[in-house]
């Protein structure tokens, strides 16, 4: 076991542009809390989280996104509406806080209202961002492990009571960003917030059936289907499958493919190559534990982490996984670690 | 949201038998922890997390079970040796501690040597237990999500300092035994617990690469074939799925295929039929929220628990499967609550 991560931010002392954004959360009568186009579980999860926190302090709080939730995560807005933009005059609010993101670009078409409105931009996000700040104060700390962390974090400093709605909000931020405590980003700041939100009423089977529970009857048969085309590359390092488009496509996921892909001992990066309707292909590539798949992305054109990446390729299906297993291939010879103990 | 659970033992006062329990393992010097046959993780890793808290105190430990460990728990071998009893006179101990369990039964090739040691005999366990004590000193609390929880405890009231690797065990039996945070005994105990072990150096991502990401390459395809046999009975209520005898069959990892079925909205109850080498059949049924499985399992002479429940049937298969679907859908009408709101 190596030490664990650096002790997280929860007890480091705050600093003046953080103390600006308590400032402006503690001051300000009407919030807007905007999210990013797609939002996930983070930015759902902390919006509710913090709407809790400041509606608790007496606060107006609307949230307003480009878009509505995923339906996994539809039972967030049971207790608190999740207002979806569209067009026209936004909420008169004094304080506009951006949950999850930095650029102002994912905001979508909530971009233009928002950036043009005389109100007061916060931004809390735990995202690397390269650009220049433009924000009016931030909470940023890219060691939290979710963007609701630095929300609880928030709650704490200003004195809020955890209630039950606002424990739901971030403990769904928390699991969808560690992948249920799985991830390498899980620490001690994580596990603990948790336990605080279950004290208060969190039931953590019942939020996993909501979120991981409710798929489609088609659904198993369709990742089996997926599963038992899988090839492997590499003596087992490198596990690829690929959808072929047709109406059953769209319904498979595959997130749960790939996590399946690296429960086998010798693989390292698992790869699925999707054909889209009009005959191009989109990827998906993830790695275990050493492997930079973002270098395999942008060798497309695409983008994303060291560990989770993807972009698009030109069709047909067959040529396109040829082309990104064999950008996959020479990368994964170089800078191969010692194996780690396996089966 | 309803109320969590109710406040965790870790708080509670100990009773008399618990603090005989405490001062048997104060004052003894030589201790034999013993665990159960094919010893989970759980049992594992309350083992390791005991012995690292007693060497701490400056005692004498051995591990001593009926089995090994399973392949995907041989990590917590590698720091604390875990022995596998091979007949003979047992290790000279003063004080013999059973883990995760309270039948001696359970013991296995263990049983008759153990019980006829002059030894103290203490349980550390969290299971349900009808029978009459038949120990010298006891810490049982079924409230516990996992033994390991109560070896955590007993740590504490004993004074002693968290290692890397007590805590590695500890963590093991917790993630064990609470699926991963995911079952509904998952309560603030045991994540506060793991945020503690996280914080001393347990790293989650890479226990989880131990357990459950050092699978064969065979294994996605066989689990793809399961899956894309899956039928649905009761209007998707139950999901069945069935593995013929083969050279693959026993490869099959039928959990993860359960698993997989209980991710579907309309399901309440899984199951896997699975045909032996003998033409005999083998019955696992799991629920999601409300059905009890044990009193399918009983129907056939099996046993489990409310949610997890199992048994053996005559076959063929396609004879036993219609048995057992046949006991799961005369209780499905029964009792059914309201339904969920889902996709």
């Amino acid at each position: 076991m190596q030490p664990s991560s650096p002790p997280n931010g929860s007890r480091a002392a705050w600093s003046d542009e953080q103390r600006l954004a308590l400032e402006l959360l503690r001051s300000g009568r009407r919030f807007l809390l905007a999210g990013h186009s797609r939002p996930d579980g983070d930015c759902l999860g902390s919006q509710v989280g913090l709407a809790a926190i400041l509606r608790g302090l007496g606060k107006e709080v609307r949230i307003l996104n480009p878009d509505g939730p995923e339906p996994e995560f539809d039972f967030l807005a049971r207790s608190v509406p999740l207002e979806v933009y569209q067009g026209g005059a936004l909420p008169e609010h004094d304080v506009a806080v951006l949950l999850d993101f930095c650029e102002p670009g994912r905001l979508g078409a909530l971009e233009a209202p928002l950036m043009a409105a005389p109100s007061k931009k916060v931004v809390i996000d735990h995202h690397v961002f390269a650009g220049r700040s433009w924000w009016d104060a931030a909470v940023l700390d890219t060691g939290a492990a979710a963007t609701g962390l630095l929300v609880h974090r928030i709650g704490r400093a200003l004195g809020a009571v955890l209630e039950q709605v606002g424990a739901l909000g971030l403990f769904t931020a928390i699991v969808t960003d560690t992948g249920w405590f799985r991830y390498p980003n899980t620490d001690a700041e994580a596990l603990r917030t948790a336990a605080e939100l279950v004290a208060v009423g969190v039931e953590p089977a019942t939020v996993h059936r909501w979120i991981a529970q409710r798929r489609s009857r088609r659904s198993p048969a369709l990742l089996g289907r997926l599963l038992t085309g899988v090839r492997y590359h590499a003596d087992g390092k490198l596990a690829v499958v690929t959808i072929v488009y047709d109406q059953d496509a769209a319904l498979t996921d595959g997130d749960d493919a790939l996590d399946i892909l690296r429960s086998v001992g010798t693989v390292e990066v698992v790869l699925l190559v999707r054909e889209l309707s009009d005959g191009s292909c989109k990827f998906s590539v993830r790695s275990k534990t050493w492997f930079d798949v973002a270098e395999v992305a942008q060798a497309f054109g695409g983008g994303g982490h060291r560990r989770a990446a993807g972009g698009r390729v030109e069709g047909p299906l067959e040529r396109a996984t040829e082309q990104v297993v064999g950008e996959v291939l020479v990368r994964l010879g170089r800078d191969a670690p010692t194996q780690e103990v396996g089966r």
